[in-house]
C-alpha cells in the first residue's frame, strides 16, 4: 500500500495580509519538506486570511490575491519545493463572483483547484452572502495515493462533495473552523462520521490564532477510516503534525475546560493587539474581579510589562479597592498608574446639576476619558473589561472605562466563568509554583461598582449564578418565558432578568445608528433589530 | 369584465409590537371598507414589522405572532369586516423554520398562506440566513377576479413565482422595500416587467416609516399590463391608495431629489425616537453646518421644542461659531443651553498631561460627556451629527459629541450633500413664506473642528467635492486603486484617501469587539473584517 507522509500546518493567518500569509505558506511548506512530507495542508484560506467577510466582494482584492498564490507558486518552486504538493486556501472566482477555494500548488504551477460546495450563513458565518458555491468534487494524487479534497462546512453537510468520492486513500479538510465550547468532541465525531462514510482516514487540518472578534483553536488531528483518533495537534498554538498514511500519530492531552477558556481568550486577545499594530494595552483597574481577569490575560497575552493598568479612584472607592489594584498591577507586572477622579468630576459637578444614576455615570465616564487620553498620547489599545452578564442585563454605564476600547476579553463569558477562570489562573500558577497574579480578595468580595455608598451588584441583580443560568437560557438558547418557568425558575426573577435584557438590547449598540440613504451604505452593523417591542408574553 | 376594488394600505408598523400592528391592521382595514374596496392589502410583515432579523430565530415570538394572526382574523370578522379580503405579512413556519409569509384573512379565519420565495440576502439584507423559503404560488379569488400574490424580492428575481401564475387579473406584491436614491423608477420598471410577463396589473404595496437604520419611503404605486403607471401613493406618509381594477387611479407628482433625501432621513429620525419611547433628543451644537442640519431635520421629526441644543464652546470656539449656535437654535424654537467646557478641560489637563492630537480630542470628549450627563438626567434621546465623510476618513475623535448617541441621522450622508440639504431646506422655507432654519454662515464659511487655533478641515483632507468623489467610488462602489487612477483621480489624493478610510475601518467600530468562546455569543456585530492588512496595491 502507498504511504504518503502528510504535514498538517496549523498556522495563523491575518485577513488581508497576502504577502504574510505567501510567507507563512514558504517558511511552513520548508519545515514540511525537512520532516519528510510529501503533502503539505494548509488551513481554510490561507493566503487571504479568514474570515474575510465583504472584503470579498472587492475585486481589487480578489486580483491581489491570485497574484500572491501563483506568486506563492513560484516561490516555493524556486525555493526548491516544487516537488511537495501543498494545499492552500484562498479566494477563487465563478461567473465573476468570489469562491472560498483549495488549492494545489506543486511544480511551480497551480495544479488544481477546489471550490467549497457548502457556504455556512449561521451563527458567525455570512458566506452564503459572499461566496458562490463550488460545483465539482476534487481528488488528488500524491506519492501514488488518492486524495480527497473538500472545506470545512463541505464535511458538516451530510451529502455533497464526499459523498461524491469513491476510493480515496484519504480525505483532506482545510479548515477555518472558530473555538467553541466543547466544539473539539463534535468535531472529531464528524470526522468519524465522513471517514466511515468514505472508508478512509479524514485529515483535518484548522486555523489557529485571533482574528476579529473569533479564536480560532487550531487543534488540528486525523481520524482512521474506523473513527479512531489517530493524530492530534494542540491548541492555540501554531504547529506543524506529520502522520504517516495508515499508521498512528504523535498526540497530545485534552486542555482542561477551564484552561481551555482561558487559553482561547488570551489568544483572541493576542492576535487582536498584534494584527491591529499595537504592542501595548491600557485598562482601568478598579480592584474588582473583571478588571483583575481582564488584566491577567493581557499580561498572559502580551507580557505585564506592556499592560498599562490606571486606578481611578473616586470618594466612593474603597481602600481594599485601591490596595488589591496595586496588588494586581505588581503581581503582574503592569505599568501602573494612579489617577484619581475627584478634581474632573467635581468640574462637570459644579456646573451640572446631576445625581442619582446621571451623578453615578459621570464619574464611570470620566474614566473613560481619562483612559482614551493616555491611549491618544502613549499609543495603547484600551481594552474594556465589562462581562457578559453585565452587557446582557445593561448593569454597565455607556462609554464607561468597562466598554469603551477596541477589544473586550469578557464580553463572551459571564459573571460566573469569570470567577471560575480566576480561580483557576491562580491555581494553575501555585501548580507551577509561580505566584497567582489576582489577588485573593478580587476574587471573594462581593461585586460592586462603587459609585455610590455601600453599592453592590445585588441590590440591583438576582444572585449571578441564578443570573447566569437564566441569560444562558434566554440569550444563548432564545427560549421564551413559557420554557423559563417550566424548568422552574422563579417567575419574578425572570421577568426581571427578561425586562433587563429586553431594555439593554439596544443600550449594547453603542455605536450610533444612522439611516441608508444611498444605495450601499456602510454595511449593516447588527442582526437583532435595535428598535423592536417584542416582549416575552 | 370583473373589476375589484383594491386597496393598498401603507401604512408604518414597529418590529417586534405584534399587537399594536395588529391594531393598525384593523383600523386601515375598516378605512378601506369604509371606501368600499373589495381587497386591502398590507405592507410585507405587518404584524411582526420588518426586517425582524435574528426575532425570526426565537420560537416564543413565532408563537406569539401566531397568535396575533389568529385573534386579528377574528376581531376584523368582529368589527364586521368578514366579507373584506385582507391580504398581510406575518411570520410563518415551515419543517420547524421560519418564513416570510403572507396570509389571507376573511370570514374570521385565515384562508391562505404564501411563503417568500426568493430570500435576499445580500446589502441591508439577511433573509437567506433567517428564513426557510417557500415553494407554492398563490392565487386567491376577490369579488370574482384571480389574482397572485407574491411578497418584494419575488419579483427582483426572474423566474419563480411569478412565472408560475396563470391567468391572473393582477399580481399583488406585499413590500418591505428600503429607500435608496433614485430607487422609485427601478421598482416601477420591474413592475412593468412583471406586469409585462403575467399581461396583468401589478399592485405594490410598500412600507413607509423609519426602523432602525432602514427608512421606507412607501411610494405604493400600480402599473397596467402594458407597464403604464395607473396610481401612486405619496412617500414617507401613512396612505389608503384606492385602486379599481383596470382603472386609472389617483397619482402623486415624484419628489425632488434633494426633497426626498432630506425626507428620508427625516422619517429616518422620527421613527427612530418614537419606535424607541423616547420624545425628545440631545445634541451639541458648535454653529457647524453639520449639526446645523441635524438639529433642522430633528426639529422637523419631532418639533423644534423637544430639541436640546446645547453650546458647548471652548477657548478655539469662535464667536461666530457661538453666534450661529444659538442663531440655529433660535431659528428652529429648540430648547437652547450653553456648557463652556474649559473647567472641566483644565481639570484634566491639570492632571493629565497632554499636547497635539490627544489634547483635542479631549476637549470633543469632555462635550460628549455633558451631553450624557444631560440625556442621563433628562431622558434625551443622544444624536450624533457626525457625516459619512468625516465618519470614513476617521477624521473625528473616538467617542466625541458628534459621534456618541443613539442614532447619527448624517451617518450614509457625505459632507457635499450635506451642504446640499442645507440649501434645500433654507430654499424650501423661503419657498413656503417661513424662516430659513439654518444660519446662511453655518453653510458658507469653512469647516472647521476648531480644537485648535485656526484649524480647518482641509489642513487634514482634500476639499469635501474632491474626497466625496474618490470615497464615492472606492466605499460605495468598492473601485480599487487601479480603477480610481484610471478614472483619473489625482494618485496622491487616492492614496492619501485610501490610508485614511483604511485606516478608520476599525476606528468606526467603537463598540467593542470581544471573542466568542460559548456556542452563541451576542451576534456578529459588522461584515467587514476589523483586523485587516488588505491595502490597495
Amino acid at each position: 500500500m502507498v504511504r504518503p507522509r502528510i504535514a498538517l500546518a496549523q498556522i495563523d493567518t491575518c485577513v488581508g495580509d497576502v504577502t504574510q500569509n505567501s510567507a507563512a505558506v514558504r517558511a511552513w511548506a520548508r519545515r514540511a519538506a525537512d520532516a519528510g512530507a510529501d503533502l503539505v495542508v494548509f488551513p481554510e484560506m490561507t493566503l487571504t486570511g479568514y474570515p474575510i467577510e465583504d472584503l470579498a466582494l472587492r475585486a481589487s482584492f480578489r486580483r491581489g490575491a491570485e497574484a500572491a498564490l501563483l506568486e506563492t507558486a513560484t516561490a516555493l518552486a524556486d525555493d526548491g519545493l516544487g516537488g511537495l504538493a501543498v494545499l492552500v486556501g484562498t479566494i477563487g472566482e465563478r461567473d465573476g463572483r468570489p469562491t472560498n477555494q483549495a488549492v494545489l500548488l506543486r511544480g511551480g504551477v497551480v495544479e488544481a483547484r477546489y471550490d467549497k460546495h457548502h457556504l455556512p450563513n449561521y451563527g458567525v458565518f455570512d458566506e452564503f452572502r459572499i461566496f458562490s458555491p463550488g460545483q465539482d468534487p476534487l481528488e488528488i494524487e500524491v506519492a501514488g495515493a488518492r486524495l480527497g479534497v473538500v472545506i470545512c462546512e463541505d464535511i458538516w453537510q451530510d451529502g455533497g462533495p464526499v459523498s461524491q468520492l469513491r476510493d480515496v486513500d484519504a480525505l483532506v479538510v482545510l479548515n477555518g473552523s472558530p473555538f467553541e465550547e466543547g466544539k473539539g468532541h463534535v468535531r472529531t465525531e464528524l470526522a468519524a462520521r465522513r471517514a466511515h462514510e468514505t472508508g478512509a482516514p479524514v485529515v483535518y487540518v484548522n486555523l489557529v490564532g485571533g482574528q476579529d472578534d473569533l479564536v480560532f483553536d487550531g487543534g488540528s488531528f486525523v481520524v482512521g477510516a474506523d473513527g479512531t483518533v489517530l493524530a492530534t495537534a494542540p491548541q492555540f498554538v501554531e504547529h506543524l503534525l506529520v502522520w504517516d498514511l495508515g499508521e498512528p500519530g504523535p498526540q497530545v492531552p485534552p486542555l482542561d475546560p477551564d484552561e481551555e477558556i482561558y487559553r482561547a481568550l488570551v489568544t483572541g486577545l493576542a492576535g487582536y493587539v498584534r494584527k491591529n499594530g499595537f504592542r501595548s494595552v491600557a485598562l482601568g483597574l478598579s480592584g474588582g474581579i473583571d478588571s483583575a481577569l481582564t488584566a491577567a490575560i493581557a499580561a498572559d497575552a502580551i507580557g505585564g510589562t506592556n499592560v498599562v493598568g490606571v486606578s481611578m479612584p473616586s470618594v466612593h472607592s474603597s481602600e481594599h479597592s485601591k490596595d488589591d489594584a496595586a496588588d494586581l498591577a505588581k503581581r503582574i507586572g503592569a505599568d501602573y498608574r494612579v489617577q484619581p477622579i475627584k478634581p474632573m468630576v467635581d468640574a462637570f459637578e459644579a456646573q451640572l446639576d446631576l445625581d442619582g444614576v446621571a451623578a453615578e455615570n459621570l464619574q464611570a465616564r470620566v474614566r473613560a476619558v481619562i483612559l482614551m487620553a493616555i491611549s491618544n498620547r502613549e499609543g495603547h489599545l484600551v481594552i474594556a473589561p465589562g462581562n457578559k452578564s453585565e452587557l446582557a442585563t445593561g448593569y454597565a454605564t455607556i462609554y464607561d472605562a468597562g466598554s469603551i476600547g477596541g477589544f473586550a476579553p469578557l464580553k463572551d463569558v459571564d459573571k460566573s466563568r469569570v470567577w471560575a477562570l480566576a480561580r483557576w489562573r491562580n491555581n494553575h500558577a501555585v501548580d507551577r509554583g509561580e505566584l497567582p497574579p489576582i489577588p485573593e480578595s478580587s476574587i471573594t468580595k462581593p461585586p460592586s461598582a462603587e459609585l455610590r455608598p455601600g453599592q453592590v451588584d445585588q441590590d440591583s441583580l438576582p444572585p449571578y449564578a441564578l443570573l447566569d443560568e437564566v441569560l444562558d437560557a434566554y440569550v444563548e438558547h432564545a427560549e421564551g418565558r413559557a420554557e423559563l418557568l417550566a424548568r422552574g425558575f422563579d417567575p419574578a426573577v425572570v421577568d426581571q432578568v427578561l425586562a433587563l435584557v429586553d431594555r439593554a438590547e439596544w443600550k449594547r449598540r453603542q455605536y450610533p445608528l444612522g439611516p441608508k440613504v444611498t444605495a450601499l451604505a456602510f454595511g449593516r452593523d447588527r442582526r437583532l433589530p435595535v428598535t423592536s417591542r417584542w416582549r416575552e408574553p
